[in-house]
This record gives C-alpha cells, structure tokens and sequence, in this order.
C-alpha cells in the first residue's frame, strides 16, 4: 500500500510556486470576502492567507458584518472586480442565512473566480474546456497524477454530489476519460457500485461509511470526507480495515485537504498569467 | 415487455399541447436559424417547422448563406434576442465549418434558448436549479415517467457523453436520484456495466452496440442512438435480441426522437409562460 501524501506533495508545490513567484515577479493579490464571524469560515480564511504567506502572495481581507445585504455583497464583489490590483476574489463559505452566495459569487469575474464555481469556469468543465477548475476536484486528479495513476478506462466510485466536490470532480474524471457512478444517499446496494471500482472516492462526510467489504483488493482510495469526532478530524473511510487492500490510498486528514489549499495557489498563478485573456 | 411508444406520447402531448396554447391564446413565434444547406439541418428545420405549425406555433426561418461569419451570426442573434415577437430561438446544427456554434449559440437569450444548451441553462441543470432542459434529455425523462418508471434509487448504465444528450442526461437523472454511470469510448468492461444496470440509455450511435448478453432480465432500455444503415434508420440496441428481457423498451426509431421534438414544442410553451420572468 502506498500512501497518497498529499501533505508531502504540498510542500513540493509550494516550493514550486514560491520559486515561480519570484522569478517572474509574479504580483499577485486574493481578496478574501469574510462576512459574519462563522468560527468554520475563519478557519478557512485564516489557513488561506498562511499559505499565500509562505508562496509570496498578497491576501486582502474585506470583513461584511453578519447583517450584510445581498446588495452591499455585490458592490463589494463589483469593485474587487474592476480592481486591476486584485488577482482573484473568494467569497468564503459559509454564509450567513440571507446572504444568496450562487448568485452574489456568480458576480466574481470569472478570470478572478479562484473557486471554480461561477457559471462560465462550470460550464467551461461541462464542455472540458480550459478554465478555472474547483480546488478540491483540481486537487484530487493532481495528486492521482502525482503518482502515476493513469485515470482513462478506470472504473470510479464516486460518493457525494455536492458543488464542492463531487459533481464538478465527476465532470473532471469524465474529461479524463475515467468511467464514473455517481453514488448519493439515495444509492441502493452502494456496495456492490464500491466493491467493484478500481478507485473509491469518498466526499460525504459520514465517518467509516467505507469498510472493508465494500472495497476489491487493489482499490484505490481517495478520502474527501472531513467530520470532527470528538475533537479529532476523521474522513468517511475505515482507514484501518481497508488500507492493506488498498494498492493506493490517503489519508484524512493529510490527503486531499492539503491539495486543495495548493490548488487556490496554483489558480491564483494561472489566473495572474491569464490576466487580460478570455477565460 | 412494454414498449416505450414516443410515437403515441407524442400524439396525446400534441393534443395537450395544441389545446393549451388556443385556450390561452399563447401566441408563440420560434425563429429558427439555419447556415447553409447541411442536408440534415434541413431535414430537422423541416421537422420542426411540421410540428410547430400542428400545434399553432409560428416559426421563423432565417437562411444565412454557408459562407456567412460568425459576427454576421450574432447580429442576428442579438436581434432575435431583442424582437418581443419572437419566444425562442434555435440555431440549427450541424452548422458550416467556420462557425463557432458553442459561442454564437451562447449569445441566445437563456429566456429563448429552446435548446437548453447556453450557459446558463446548463448551470441551472448542473445546480439543480429551474431553467430550460436540452429537448433529448427531458424528453427521455418525460417518456420514463409518463410510464410511471420511478428513477430515483435505480442504476443507470448512461452510455455517450454528448453535449447533445449524454452529458445533460446524466445531470437530470442524478436530479432525478438516479445513480449514473456515464460511459464512453474509453470505458472498459462496459458489459460488466450495462449487464448490472437497473436501466440502459444508449446515445452512441452505433448499431447493435447494446446485444442480449450485455444487459439483465427486466432492465428497462432507452435508444437514442440514430444510424442510417442501408437506407434505413436503426438504434443502438440489437432490439429483437434483447427486447424478451427488457421489462421495458423504446423502440428506435419511435421511442426517443417524437419525445425530443414534442420538448422542443414544450420548452416553447414554457418560453412563453415565463416571458420577462428571470430563469
């Protein structure tokens, strides 16, 4: 069993990134839109601006009380647009309740949208076609690529349909021509959907909901799934009663998360490079 | 076994369809944009005209010659969008060599865009969101449930990953709680997918694809592949091969082309209906 280290390949990368920062005196700025003060949202943005830190990227925090109208939102997000000293623009999830974060972060500049998730970089995946891709599903396929996996004609278990993750990371592994099931809670027999892929990506978010009898001898496993159990971060597999089956697999924490950290970095450089051309 | 009968769903949508739009006198106009003389963009704008004219629909035909540009297209386009006259539009394919169709379809008015192709149609399918659906995939979905064949729950062995039919297909049924498997050219084992599924939808192309040993007593078949063979059109099942064990099956053709035009009518209907509201 090989362990896909996606904290070790992060450091890689970031060592990557930092030298391409400097070398190309790449001046790169991430506004980040914080609105209220959800303790899981500054967590995120807090972790964000660490590792722009470390790469040499310039993060710019604009705090919105938790009463912020849609309205004010989106005068935020059209100046941060027009802004030519702003590289990208992430509207940090979650929101407040009344806030309509699809369509206030469907207002980000596309060219600007590090998330991946406005209407132009999501239909640009539907027709694999370049743009900027989610960071999470980004991350996923990168650190497959990292060792080697070749994805064209393997069989996917995919669990989860969420924005996130699982539907764009589902359109990402078709245009790599990987044959994928979307799995969700209304699967029947999800079993004998897991039991038979060559690669079992977990993105739900429900601890041990992958076993040991659901997966083939040689799986390759991928854990998306986060949840704090007792005070500890544990992912949707296992871990211990699968992983001697796994001819691949990450760990959770320490897998997918930290690749999707890099993959804001790597959008931020893309994006800055991309300036001025059409997405 | 039942047959899936597009045939004589179509007659009664008709009906339906033709009584609704007298009753509420919804005066419809489809302006349809045809390049050049691609013989089998005649033939749909023929069939099309047909069906719009049994059902008390105006249509519009705007012949542009084979060497016309792409920015003498989206002047047209953009007229369409801004006649009051005019409910939907249509830009015929398969289009001349020169024309970027994915762009110059993309200018239509999401509010008039019967396909259901433009960005922002797809990325209210791709969220779960209402907008207008492309005419196969509704139309495939419509003709299941007019059947009472619950979806939610089922596998699906989805076969082609068309921006046509495949790919839209595969976001409604996941909609529908469907579980996807999305193959294509690069699957491997296909028949080791398809022998499993609960329900078989093949939009390949390619005749006697699908033969008696690759799909499972009582699955339920859907045909939208198309292929002219001597003459003659045939699907992509081996129909009389595999028709004992279907619970069951559309014919093809006869099941899923008079659903595709009789959405088309729908989604005009629908156009109508939802004038100046936003999608």
């Amino acid at each position: 069993m090989i362990l896909l280290d996606g904290k070790a390949y992060r450091k890689e990368l970031l060592e990557e990134y930092k030298k391409e920062i400097e070398d190309k005196k790449l001046d790169i700025t991430l506004a980040i839109i914080q609105i209220g003060n959800e303790p899981s949202s500054i967590a995120y943005i807090k972790n964000k601006i660490k590792y722009c830190d470390m790469v040499g990227i310039r993060t710019r925090l604009h705090y919105l009380g938790s009463k912020t109208t849609n309205e004010e939102l989106k005068i935020l997000i059209n100046k941060l647009n027009l802004d030519d000293n702003i590289t990208g623009i992430i509207l940090q999830s979650p929101v407040p309740k009344g806030i309509d974060y699809v369509s206030c972060a469907n207002l980000i500049d596309p060219k600007k949208d590090i998330d991946g998730f406005t209407k132009d970089n999501i239909y640009n995946l539907y027709n694999n076609k370049k743009g900027i891709v989610p960071c999470t599903p980004k991350g996923v396929v990168k650190l497959l690529k990292h060792y080697d996996i070749k994805l064209a004609g393997k069989t996917v278990a995919l669990l989860g349909r969420g924005l996130v993750a699982g539907r764009p990371l589902m359109l990402m592994l078709e245009n790599e021509n990987a044959t994928v099931t979307l799995c969700h809670s209304k699967t029947k027999n999800l079993k004998a959907i897991t039991k038979e892929a060559d690669i079992v990506i977990s993105a739900v978010g429900k601890p041990n909901l992958i076993t040991g009898d659901m997966v083939k001898e040689g799986f390759i496993g991928v854990d998306i799934g986060l949840t704090s159990v007792d005070g500890k971060l544990v992912g949707d597999f296992d871990f211990e009663a699968i992983k001697d089956k796994a001819s691949y697999i990450t760990p959770s924490p320490g897998g997918v998360g930290p690749m999707t950290i890099s993959m804001i970095i790597e959008n931020l450089i893309e994006a800055k490079k991309n300036k001025g051309k059409n997405v």
